[in-house]
């Protein structure tokens, strides 16, 4: 069933009456109660503490996993498009360096090799050669980890290792033609991230290098700010290659070196890690790597550690954005998928690598309801119900595993 | 002169020779040497400490003039569209109230009176109502104030008692429809701020109460979240009335009523303040009161701070908005107004009441020079080089009052 939502159903209701929906239970063993005692989860979790490099987050919005992956909690996510710095999952492949670099920013420098006329750029000459902005979808690999229920290794995402950032920066194509333009065949980018390596290994065992096709650089920054100030040190500041529409891992902090280059990088991230793998299988490079996303949508609101609703009007809120192209309809069910009715967008478009806002007035009558959402992109393609199974629990499209179990009473 | 400023010059520069602005001289006494020891009076400002209730800004962006008063530094401004909440500036008629409100938020309750079933409403049955989001300058009417020569009283802001921000909450029209609808007759609307009144003294002549012609209700939000998270106590959480194109002081914080009403408040903060009255001559009501904005753009970078600048490349940039309506225009001049070179749009379009990033990216040679912008609006309203004279130091959109002086070595 597809039925258009109506867009305010305000006044057909009751002014006097206007229903409620509140927490009407708030510690754990009331939780226990009624057979919530599992949704506590989330706020043991909370209960680790942030790490110093990102003491400056909020604690409240976040899953500390371990020091380097901190996740948002999917109740923490607001409305307003924009993901702050502070709510925004951290997932860093090694420690952060020292923060003495990001003490004289516009020092930093990065080599750009598979040009004409390769160099070393700081900083502060990036800055006089071009300026764009951006606002994108950053979201981990490992996103929706936490719904395989094989429980590949890895941080156990659910829906909190995303965000939605704008970026500024000059546009990498940009200064391919200031360094002359690529050298013929160079069919890759290939980023490197300045993290200090730790001393005895091969760097290429744990360097954090990846390669995405070089047509990505059509839409690709080296940016040095986000949300409106200094790319924060636990984000990659001063300097980060942002590939929009790609996973998180292709969006290298720290950028010293980007190349263009006529093969993948040998680096053991990308000729290994982050591929998609049968279950069972170790990854390797004959397997496809975790670059594009795809179209994808989450109910944020009511969230499942809401606890228990109240009956009545509810407006079901989250965020739908198709990867690499607009997103264009979400729809909504609150039966677990049996039927759906579309959701509308609210508030800025900000572009197609963007997360949209959707909303859907509905009541909700006492019960167990499963609220779902289903995003669908300009080209047709519909988030599936079932996600791909492979042994590294990527790319969790799933819309059955992003289900919201809710209780009305 | 009107040319199209190209979109990237960098092909035809030589590769090896970038050139490179900075700050070649960091200290006092090293600006006192070339003359322009005037410029470290923002770095004197921003010693004064942040007030408590603001410590969680950021000190490095801000210019503390008095505890209820914080301007965002030019040279802090981002380049990503959105303002920070770190960032973003304070001004507050009365002191913030207790931190208690922000408590329990949706506990908070607010009177909605002038439509046909009166009722307090909390912010949680709000939640329920509605969802919309806006993106908004956030403009104190008395940015700018700082360049009038006739030093009026109240705070010496010049541009950074601004800011792009985003907002949440459920519209004003579908509270109101939801309550039956305006009574006849009801011109304003009228909120009214939460904050704690001192004893012994007329509520009418310091409470912070302001009215917008009813038709602002069109796009008007009772709005509980900033940037993607709660609104900020400093900012008016939990609940505050948004009016996307009105000056900020009609955008009421900890709005605890909102009532429809025949005539505009007789609150002195309406009747008296905020009126363009002729220079010498106190406010009063049959002066106009500063309600929409206009027109307006300045340069952000290079700032005025930014010290001695090397020649060569340089992108100017800055932001515009034209308050009511979009700006489809920014024209930038590089010696004071004679020579005028249309700048690019870069970044998302948040829409019409959100302000654009401009960029002109251009060559600086030695010398002295008057960097200058100036937008037009969609109905082809050319921001001012004057600025209108009056007592208190409102709505000053002057472009030559916003140029920005430079030397370049």
């Amino acid at each position: 069933m597809h039925t258009q939502a109506p867009h305010q159903i305000a006044p057909a209701l009751p002014p006097l009456a206007l229903n409620r929906r509140h927490l009407l239970a708030g510690s754990a063993s009331a939780l226990a109660a009624v057979g919530l005692s599992t949704w506590t989860q989330g706020a043991a979790a909370q209960a680790k503490a942030l790490p110093a490099y990102a003491s400056w987050k909020d604690v409240n919005s976040a899953i500390v996993h371990i020091a380097t992956t901190i996740e948002t909690k999917r109740g923490a996510f607001g409305t307003s498009v924009i993901t702050p710095a502070e709510q925004l999952y951290i997932r860093n492949n090694l420690p952060a360096p020292d923060a003495s670099i990001v003490a004289d920013r516009d020092a930093w420098e990065i080599a750009i090799e598979g040009v004409s006329k390769p160099r070393k750029l700081s900083l502060r000459e990036l800055k006089t050669l071009g300026l764009e902005t951006v606002a994108m979808v950053l979201q981990c690999s490992g996103n929706g980890r936490g719904f395989f229920p094989s429980k590949p290794s890895g941080t156990p995402w659910t829906v909190g290792a995303a965000g939605c950032v704008v970026w500024s920066g000059v546009p990498v194509r940009v200064v391919a033609e200031a360094l002359g333009g690529l050298e013929s065949g160079m069919r890759f980018m290939t980023g490197t991230g300045g993290e200090k390596l730790p001393d005895g290994l091969d760097p290429k065992s744990i360097i954090v290098e990846r390669s995405v096709p070089a047509a990505a650089m059509a839409d690709a920054l080296l940016a040095w700010e986000m949300n409106g100030a200094a790319i924060p040190l636990a984000h990659g500041g001063p300097l980060r290659l942002i590939v929009p529409g790609y996973t998180g891992i292709n969006n290298i902090k720290y950028i010293k070196q980007l190349a263009f280059t006529a093969q993948e990088t040998d680096a053991k991230i990308m000729s290994h890690g982050y591929r998609i793998s049968p279950p069972g299988e170790k990854g390797d490079p004959n397997q496809p790597s975790v670059q594009e996303m795809t179209v994808k949508s989450w109910i944020n609101s009511p969230s499942p550690d809401a606890g228990l609703l109240e009956k009545g009007r509810v407006q079901i809120s989250g965020v739908a954005f198709g990867g690499l192209q607009p997103v264009k309809r979400v729809e909504v069910s609150v039966d677990g998928g049996k039927n759906w009715i579309d959701a509308r967008f609210v508030g800025p478009d900000l572009g197609k690598y963007a997360w949209r806002q959707f909303v859907l007035e509905t009541r909700l009558l006492a019960g167990q309801h499963m609220l779902a959402s289903r995003a669908t992109d300009v080209q047709g393609n519909v988030q599936p119900q079932q996600r791909l199974e492979n042994a590294a629990g990527y790319n969790n499209t799933s819309w059955a595993d992003h289900a919201v179990a809710v209780k009305v009473a």
